[in-house]
């Protein structure tokens, strides 16, 4: 991997050196819309301490609307949004709370939405991290499958790495940030790997 | 099963002496809302085709707009009214078209509205019926593990039977109905297994 | 569910008016076959642990060779002896530890061997209860669904719950046994599921 | 993708003038022991059909023995046998057939054997391609998702690709042969994907 970047497993300093037309950028979509969203901590909090080498922006699903199939070719205008983003992102990150075991509807509906047509979307070749949420100790875990499958069928590419499922919400989140430490950690330590499956894309794109 | 029902297997014969008053009352939830949804062109034929001791309903979800958490307790009218009919029906069909390998998000986003509070929502111990459809020849297939693990997560009744995928649908419908008999008789055996679901669940209750 | 028997979500109570003859008969299976298993630890634990209107029998796995199709019909003798401990048994608890987040090899042959012929096997309605184990704190939740997945497609009858995962087994089991009491309690709460599901395909016989 | 070697998408002709030395190596595992297996018929037939620049060598799972933990630094012979050649290999293919709607207990049970330690085994890393069988038109569609969440688990790299699942094999195997043309050519699709995914290795170990 590039850059003067932070170790894995540690929380990144600021790499202050690198030049920002150089940072790789990533698309974080959360998978809930209420104004409390734990999603949206969780992914305001990366935002914010991620390092000079890494521009994490977040993108709200609150105005993607229920997919309707008819709309394929001429989609509403936050849809057009969003494939514009991913399509500019070098990876994406997706954080869902657990619904039932799964990952959200919202998260799945907008995934429905940008991922047409089938095996030729701007999502094949993507590098992806899939993270998860809930406010039990499992953190959602049971959702995970759900969401590599899914992005497994779009023929992204999964950062590979010990999952990473943020439980326990109702202390580790705090004044709207994600205070705990050691789930910090992990999370960077999947980014790192997303952030080498870039470089592994743009190697290929080379090769 | 009571009734002057259909035999295992078998397309149903009309039984016109059952009287409506005791017939059974499954309502139905097509996966995707396009014009020309496959999904809604299954139901409404299953629905036709019901013999007179069941009656489908089916219920759009064209007007279910994305969950938002904030709203859970005071939801906006086309989720109040899903959940009053899920709660008036005896049994629940749920007929998703498998995108990414999985569920529709329009379903999953439907689904998690009714299943509020967890463990303890109006779909604990209702009968559902579970079936997939998509263009290719296996008609869904792998999304089918999807809708079974969200049901189980409800606490809801599976119907058990063999597992019933409407592919080749681009034969199968006709001037939006399907016309493939094989499939329909699948249909209808996993149907009746869902009706047998029903009366267990009559039963339960006086035990 | 009838006799003298615990409360949801209590540890049991011993009923010791309970005659032997009416006790439901579970037949436990672990999915790990080492000398210092965790699962046979929980099992032996739920098993002394049983009140008296639960007898609970563990059938090791130690024994059972790789399934081989060519031998369904006439199997090794201690797969015989297992399909006949199946038969025999009211009730079915599987528990398996999570190897590369999904059930063991080891419980999906032994399951594989009396799952046959495909739903028409000893498995079509028998109550099953699943449950899982890691040393983590996630207590190998990804796996439970495959579990579901495995269950549902034998027409077996799960029974519904809050699913149980034993994690933090470093600490929880001591000296062969499983000491954490809330996850005993939520045990109980699961294998009185199971009990009911029982008593549902007895009445289930006679509708 | 380097050498003389085959479009996508077709069958591939033999290019003889690749040194032998450059072949690329995959090892492939059937999923079934049974002297008449299908999995093993599939893979004898992918391998004979090979180009020049890609041998596949089968290694039949017969004498590997139920997964023993206790057994995991000392291994009986054939796991060790087994490991070295998944060490030496390019590549994986790992073939099972459904049973239950997910793979044999069979393949669940080898790739246990040679995953550990976690996230450190022989398998991180090592490029990795699934193939599932059924009878049914769905050739075990439906084990798919549960491959790709182990070999995802193990830090494995997934060929990405259209899923192939061999169906209706009653007519496509012909004495112990592959004979289905359109099943062939999009098996070696996912092969060239695979080999792809063995090049990009190759070019990160150079990063």
């Amino acid at each position: 991997m590039g850059g003067g970047g932070y170790r894995s497993g540690e929380s990144p300093s600021i790499a202050a050196e690198t030049p920002m037309s150089t940072a790789r950028r990533l698309l974080a979509i959360p998978g809930s819309i209420r104004r409390a969203s734990v999603s949206k901590a969780i992914l305001r909090t990366l935002a914010e301490k991620a390092p000079a080498h890494v521009a994490i922006e977040i993108f709200e699903l609150d105005d993607i609307p229920v997919y309707n199939q008819d709309f394929d070719r001429d989609p509403p205008a936050p849809v057009k949004l969003l494939r514009e983003k991913i399509t500019a992102a070098d990876g994406l990150i997706a954080l869902s709370p657990e619904y039932n075991h799964g990952m959200s509807g919202v998260i799945k509906n907008a995934v429905d939405w940008v991922s047409r047509p089938g095996y030729a979307s701007i999502l094949v070749d993507k590098p992806v991290a899939v993270f998860t949420t809930s406010e039990s100790p499992l953190g959602g875990a049971r959702a995970q499958g759900d969401l590599h499958k899914m992005f497994k069928s779009t023929l992204s590419r999964l950062a590979l790495g010990r999952e990473v499922s943020f439980g326990g919400t109702a202390k580790s989140i705090v004044d709207g940030k994600l205070v705990d430490e050691a789930q910090l950690k992990r999370a960077w330590a999947l980014i790192e790997s997303l952030l080498e499956e870039i470089e592994l894309m743009r190697a290929k794109a080379s090769l």
